[in-house]
């Protein structure tokens, strides 16, 4: 009856959000989502700066900049410095979720038909926006240390993939692997950006949640000791994973230029993020309140890790691979000889779910793949689900 | 230095939010914006609300379903109900302001290079949109009674423009004329939406804003006395011009199977609105508090709407035409002779702004006319708003 556009003819929804449907079922333990845990969130600091930001109510209340509330970006250009990364006001737009400055950003530089690199596996919405913009996809493959440099510049090296617009990589604590980009590759990513004028999307919404290992300077800082790079990097954040998902409080900070447009496109697809739950984030960060909390957060993530990790390795012994990682909310495994959709059927059937890892790849997949996330799960469920995981390797074996 | 997609190689920002720069000057008046009245904002009932909201502090903070926090879209099922018109829940889809249902509606329905109809002049934001979406855009006239259905008929029997994918129009209290389509108007373009099979946009902000003449039933509503016509109506409505921008709750009401489109197309643009200004909304709503202070908008809207027209009428005499309107924001006016753009570069002088009328036209525009808002100026600023006008006027003629 209707004639949809050709990315909706047939329209998928995300294969991630298809599994929701279980989590309704009484007694299903859930690796499935990429939620962050509930029991975490700061209800008690964010009700007070709730509180705060009312005090100017007409802020909350009315039309906001559509680059973001003036207070907002200050305190976001603060974090950013401490995080490493020295930028200004006029180089940062606050979005509705750091998602909306991928859809902003593919919006004002991809055109159907462009070539845009992609770490694999990748983040499924990613992969889905890419889609929509109808560009032309391209993977670069990943190892236990990020994305494999080399071959990309193989790659590029080539001209197989013509010039690319630009490459979008999670370089710390990844989704979905939880891997992390060594030093040396930032570098020399930054180096083949600037050599083959690309922009590097540092989607970067996890680089906090570090519960071992030593920190590394994300993309964005990196680039200020590569020649030019500066010009070359989109760095996304958020608050979604280490303050509350439900703000909708997000950022990019980017070239002028770029971001420039990024807000015209802003005008038209929303006007502005809501000034209300701006205000709320932007009188949570001047208390102090992240510094303060992020501990809890991180350290229930480390446990929650190890007992995953250590859950599965006791159940399913030699038949699983993984590697442990230093943060994030994600465990990436491989069950040798599985087919893991297969097994996510009788994974239902013992109430416990996880995404096959299918869906985190533009096409080929890798079938015995599966992502874990032990964010929302409490330790004990962490335990029953991999107990459950066992019996559903046997039963699929 | 970058290759920016077509759209954003020589990008234009809104020219309404052009002239933002100005109202930082001290004394100056602005008839420009379309903000609604800071001073008539609930801003108790919406602490209440907001109070209420976070006693389920879990739902504000996670990440909401897609379509809309469950609660919200009751409270708006219920409110289309009273507004005459009847849906259910999965015909609603919640939105970062009714600016984003458009932008999800293009999506999913326009191809670029498709034919879009638009009423003329029309609100910049959906012209802007449409060649985002590097729509054609095919703009139909309106006069006193709204959109210019007669001709609308003879250019769709005509063939001229193709089969449209849709059609624009705000039929109550339109932006920027302030006009409203006359009821049996309405229902010929129903009509004409079913023989010609294209969607009719009924955008409908402003709707709720009656402080004179007889309520209209909606394009949404009239659809269901019209055979087939709600398969080819999506109504988008939004709270911020009747409650609060800064909550960004807006929504819109269509057929399932576009809805259901609209839903996978705002996974990949923002996941969610954001749910702890949904659930404010729907503890706003739940109270009945809309209908108990909407009144006191209504009243204050007429009182000023009424001094704008008396004053420029005192001011300007047989010089200046418009027609009053019965709601809404928007008195458009003409200065036939005068050169509106011409005479906003005297009025800035006399420290007073309104948006020329260009602005609201796809290509050739009316350059004798201006858009006049009365809802932000108090009634004083209102009288010597129009008085500088009259200054600018016998400056620039």
């Amino acid at each position: 009856m209707y004639e949809f556009t050709s990315p909706f003819q047939q329209p998928s929804g995300s294969p991630i959000r298809e599994l929701f449907k279980y989590l309704s079922e009484p007694g299903m333990i859930s690796f499935a989502g990429g939620y962050p845990a509930s029991d975490l969130f700061d209800v008690e600091g964010l009700r007070l700066a709730a509180e705060r930001a009312y005090a100017s109510a007409v802020q909350c209340l009315q039309y906001g900049p559509t680059d973001g509330l003036a207070t907002l970006k200050r305190q976001i250009v603060d974090l950013m410095e401490r995080r490493g990364a020295s930028c200004e006001a006029d180089e940062v737009v606050a979005t509705t979720g750091s998602q909306q400055g991928l859809d902003l950003l593919l919006r004002v530089l991809v055109e159907p038909g462009d070539v845009v690199l992609t770490e694999e596996p990748a983040y499924p919405a990613t992969l889905q926006a890419f889609r929509l913009q109808r560009a032309r996809i391209v993977a670069v493959p990943t190892d236990a240390h990020g994305i494999r440099v080399d071959e990309l510049a193989a790659l590029l090296e080539s001209g197989a993939c013509g010039r690319p617009k630009l490459l979008y990589t999670v370089p710390t604590f990844a989704n979905p692997t939880g891997a992390t980009l060594a030093a040396e590759r930032r570098r020399a990513l930054l180096a083949l950006a600037v050599k083959y004028r690309f922009v590097v999307i540092e989607d970067d919404p996890y680089g906090d949640l570090r519960f071992a290992g030593a920190p590394l300077r994300s993309l964005l800082a990196e680039a200020e000791q590569v020649d030019g790079a500066r010009n070359w990097v989109v760095h996304f954040a958020s608050l979604s994973k280490i303050v509350a998902p439900g703000l909708r409080v997000g950022w990019m900070v980017g070239p002028r230029e770029i971001m420039r447009r990024c807000v015209i496109a802003k005008q038209t697809v929303d006007l502005c993020s809501s000034p209300w739950t701006q205000a709320v984030a932007a009188e949570y960060l001047a208390a102090g309140a992240l510094e303060q909390h992020l501990p809890k957060i991180t350290a229930a993530y480390g446990v929650k890790c190890r007992e995953l990790c250590s859950a599965l390795r006791e159940q399913l012994g030699a038949a699983i691979e993984f590697q442990q990682p230093e943060g994030g909310m994600f465990v990436w495994a491989r069950l040798p000889g599985i087919d893991a959709s297969d097994l996510l059927a009788r994974a239902i059937e013992q109430k416990v779910i996880f995404v096959p890892g299918k869906a985190f790849y533009a096409d080929a997949a890798d079938g015995a793949a599966l992502r874990l996330s032990f964010a929302a799960p409490d330790v004990e469920a962490i335990r029953e689900g991999a107990r459950r995981m066992k019996q559903a390797y046997d039963a699929v074996r």
